[in-house]
């Protein structure tokens, strides 16, 4: 069967998380992505991880999470033969992603405006962390600091907690998933036109059409989300919206019929806040209430009572309890992998089934340099000019510092 | 100027959030999105709002903020006379969306298989709560209850926070972000090789590869993310990466090289921690070292200090300050269309820039059945035809119901 990216070349130039995540979900759907390295380092993240803990000694769970289905060239792009190869990988790449600090790729000589020369076709995507240009273009860009400037900071939990990061990088990600997007219609108009493109995404611009809904209601409603000092789940909700204590962990109540919940949780006086304006305005006592009478009982006898009067209710999971989920288990996602270093690994699937085109994991992340030679191969490099690049430490494989910082 | 999706038609039965946003993204690219509502009442959404609040009366944000660029028809899908009219647009639609429960396309006779009888060619992308099949099947899926068994609720704040519900609709979007892709690179194959295909998405498999790297730490590590008592922004990072008070609001601090940020905080006794396992292992108490140093000085001093030292830093915003901040002015974040009935509304602008094709915000979100005649018009029907299903109440555009539930 075939993969609907396949045939699609990416040349990669992005490390971190946003673009290396961008490209993994091309690889997924069979895009070839040649994943251009710092020689002698590469990525970022391979020197980067959590808790200083490594995989098979000194492999980064981070780098090995956003780097599957890639093949790795490590290369000196700042020299002249690198660049010559860089130059010769563009002129039949389809898509190059990148995410420097702006202006970085033009000093080194591929731009947009330079590539596009030697392929006019090209499609070139430029992730940034504020935008291409404007007042914070000097500014570092990072997703906790996009979390902050974008408001998405403010938005979980309670008032009194103050920010609340979110344990996703939200931003990166979502920029990840927005840069797909963007490329695969360019892709699409390019298959009809011919025509190639540049595209620039960026962290905050995401970050805020994310919260698309709450900025629509804040600016034509004139109005604030304050997070309410209860368990419900979000500022603009009333009860029984939110999170609730078991005696043995926690439930979790979506909008149900009220007359329904009153009656799963056997208190017939809680009728008289049968009334969505009271529910939204004494949430907060209500939350407390409802929480009286869900701690009497473990999270399993709720769970039978409540779905069998089909009120819209699940447990809450730590993410080391989610790989034994039933459902979870049933949709086969997680898939182990084997990794030439490390030997199995375990990585989330891709996450939807495509009938014609299943997304495949054909690669699991690669060794620094590991595909350099197949790559110039490819291109035409002899086995000794293939060795005189690597003694000219043109390309090399070699990692050379690990540092202790996290991911 | 061309979009990128021009000529694209999808044909949109979904409702809420997760489908809306998959298909509004199409729209902003210039696909023709036919949003299929239920005869008289429309996207469940239209009759939810925030605060019991309604814009000019009666609309919806929540729906406002999910169905610009597109037209609405509504119509009385279970009619003999409605499905001929759905039949006559699957014939000649690229795209079909849906996100009901698993079967219900199917008994009304609009699964894929119905539809790919019709027209072969055709790309379907049915988005549930848990997935198409499996132990869950029955169960109600909806973004908070899936932000619960899929963990995302355990990973923002502090262990001490219990569950803090996001307050982002996550799961609903990143799956919406998912079926794009899904659907894009679906579209981009079908160009290659005339072939349509199935796509079933789900929101627990998208929250779940949203946190895929966490997930790759716990499994591959065989460790646990503990959230940390302090403002440290991920269980996994070590200080100062987290946010700290200031005099007058909220400082973040992203990954920051030791001793500058000592420089910066002016109190060289901290040197004593500049070693990455200590920044880690002591971070909670580092965290509130910085903390009494940082409610010393306003954001604004403390931004002068650090970014003059490049530190990675950002200022909190709430999310009511946001369009104020200079680059989302000069990103042109937010931009006004004129509503029918509300007059200029202030939207999300396409996060992204396309060199060729532009993102374009043609429409607002649509009333409902706004574009019942001018659809049906060009699929043949007479005035006169129009005007008897009209009358037959197989279309029409009332809204019957508002009900004051949040959305």
């Amino acid at each position: 069967m075939q993969q609907a990216l396949e045939g699609v070349k990416v040349l990669d130039f992005s490390q971190l998380l946003q673009g290396p995540y961008a490209t993994q979900m091309m690889g997924d759907l069979g895009a070839d992505v040649i994943k251009v390295e710092r020689n002698g380092t590469g990525d970022i993240y391979r020197g980067m991880t959590f808790f200083n803990k490594w995989i098979a000694g000194d492999e980064s769970p981070c780098f090995m999470a956003w780097n599957r289905n890639k093949r790795s060239l490590a290369i000196d792009i700042k020299s002249e033969e690198g660049k010559a190869i860089i130059y010769k990988l563009a002129k039949e790449t389809d898509v190059v992603v990148e995410n420097f600090r702006p202006g970085v790729m033009k000093r080194l000589g591929y731009s947009y405006d330079d590539l596009k020369k030697i392929n006019p076709k090209i499609i070139y995507c430029s992730a940034s962390g504020w935008g291409a240009d404007g007042p914070y273009l000097s500014r570092p860009g990072q997703d906790l600091l996009v979390q902050a400037v974008s408001g998405a900071i403010m938005t979980s939990g309670k008032a009194s907690y103050g920010p609340v990061a979110l344990g996703t990088a939200l931003c990166d990600q979502v920029n990840g998933l927005n840069s797909v997007y963007a490329i695969l219609s360019a892709l699409f108009y390019r298959e009809r036109t011919g025509k190639g493109q540049e595209i620039k995404t960026n962290l905050l611009s995401s970050a805020i059409a994310f919260q698309m809904q709450d900025f629509f209601a804040i600016q034509n409603l004139g109005t604030k989300f304050e997070r309410p000092e209860s368990g419900i789940g979000h500022p603009g909700n009333g009860a029984p919206f939110g999170t609730y204590k078991t005696k043995d962990g926690y439930l979790t109540i979506a909008m149900s019929p009220w007359p329904k919940l009153v009656e799963a949780l056997g208190d017939n006086t809680l009728m008289q806040y049968n009334d969505p304006k009271v529910l939204y305005n004494q949430r907060d006592e209500i939350h407390s209430i409802i929480e009286t009478i869900t701690v009497t009982k473990t999270t399993d006898e709720w769970l039978e009572i409540m779905l069998g009067l089909d009120l819209w209710v699940a447990r809450v999971y730590d993410q080391s309890e989610v790989e034994h989920n039933p459902q979870v288990i049933h949709n086969n996602t997680f898939v182990e992998v084997e990794h030439p270093k490390a030997g199995k690994v375990k990585v989330t699937n891709i996450p939807f089934t495509m009938s014609e085109t299943p997304g495949k994991i054909s690669r699991p992340s690669p060794m620094l340099g590991q595909h350099n030679q197949e790559i110039l191969e490819a291109l035409g490099y002899t086995s000794e000019a293939i060795k005189k690049l690597t003694d000219d430490n043109i390309i090399s494989s070699e990692v050379i510092n690990k540092s202790d910082n996290s991911c």
